[in-house]
């Protein structure tokens, strides 16, 4: 499937089969590709807890405001930030020459260290790249997925057992669709939310602009 | 292309052909599909600044610790999270039935007035898938990528007249890629991030695992 078709296709979804099951098999080779998701500095700020088991998913409903996808899906990935994951920087870099190390691994220390927002500023942002890989790969191969942030993060954070060092960043559920897709929500036009070379700049028509000559019909997208 | 393929390709660039132009049209193409990342409640926590002017790069290569591929680049966006995003509900519900908004408005207000860490969060997640459909939809169209956070946040918010309700995400800059690719850097094994159930369940081997006998052998990933 083309990548234009596979972004057509992927849907937030609500209603899974709840009969539907997915083996470990499948969820291995989507994670083979999520784990090939970009980080700064490759630093992985991600883990995933794959919930399958019946029991736990009613329990993740729970904390989830009772929305029926977390029990009916085949399975409730909690995508998980890792907020420490600049001290795993000399095992990623355990192969790298020796002088690529020393540049390196105090200026990712100096970079995050002390500094808690840019930590969960980071395994936010990481974490949610690699949530996206997982929605496409998981649409390319016939699977239906849902993001999800209404949920109790203290409540998870206690029952799928993550330690202080992870925060949940969102789940996404993921099984076979039941109900007939709802016509796609409203969308803000292209040329409102994206503006050439400054906020105050033309909307991106796709139509080329003059240089110099930002189109004063259009308001900024921020404003 | 499959997406398989379009993981594989994905690299992080960061040397670009310098004489390489993307045209509005390549990039409208490009963010129609953007824009039809999922987001919470639908929000479209975002805005992009795609900076293709050449005067523009350089001084945005100055606010980016002057990494040279900001200047290189066809162009150099600006993935940017949008705070307030859900104040803009009224007006992406204002086709829903009537009983639909006046639950889902005031639930959104409240779920986000004032809660000044969670608005920030979800600029980021939003804002960050997002980025990565931008990422595959170039990388499926035969461009070149790279997603970067080593900048100066208020040099650059100054340069593109950021309002104060937008925040830098990241920025990709996109192009031909210059040099052929490194060989990919160090990955997680998969069944270290990956946990079945709880963060201390069996990593995810791709094997069925008997239920209620997590692998010993196993650490906790997030430990």
């Amino acid at each position: 499937m083309e990548f234009s078709e596979i972004v057509q296709q992927r849907r937030s979804v609500k209603s899974y089969d709840p009969d539907k099951t997915i083996s470990d098999a499948e969820l291995r080779e989507l994670f083979d590709e999520v784990v090939l998701s970009p980080s700064s500095f490759n630093l992985q700020n991600w883990t995933f807890i794959a919930v399958k088991d019946s029991a736990m998913k009613k329990k993740l409903k729970e904390a989830a405001w009772g929305q029926s996808q977390v029990k009916d899906c085949s399975a409730a990935i909690l995508v998980c930030g890792k907020l420490d994951a600049y001290q795993d920087a000399p095992k990623i870099y355990k192969d790298a020459p020796k002088e690529v190390q020393e540049g390196l691994l105090p200026m990712i220390n100096n970079f995050y260290e002390g500094k808690e927002q840019l930590q969960r500023d980071e395994a936010i942002r990481s974490a949610s790249l690699a949530a996206m890989t997982l929605m496409y790969g998981a649409t390319s191969r016939g699977w239906a997925t849902g993001p999800m942030i209404g949920f109790d993060p203290e409540a998870v954070s206690r029952l799928l057992k993550l330690t202080p060092n992870l925060i949940p960043v969102m789940i996404v559920v993921l099984g076979r669709q039941k109900d007939p897709p709802r016509p796609r929500s409203y969308r803000h036009p292209v040329e409102k939310v994206v503006r050439l070379n400054t906020l105050d700049g033309p909307g991106l028509t796709g139509m080329p602009h003059p240089p110099n000559k930002p189109d004063p019909a259009h308001m900024p997208a921020g404003a």
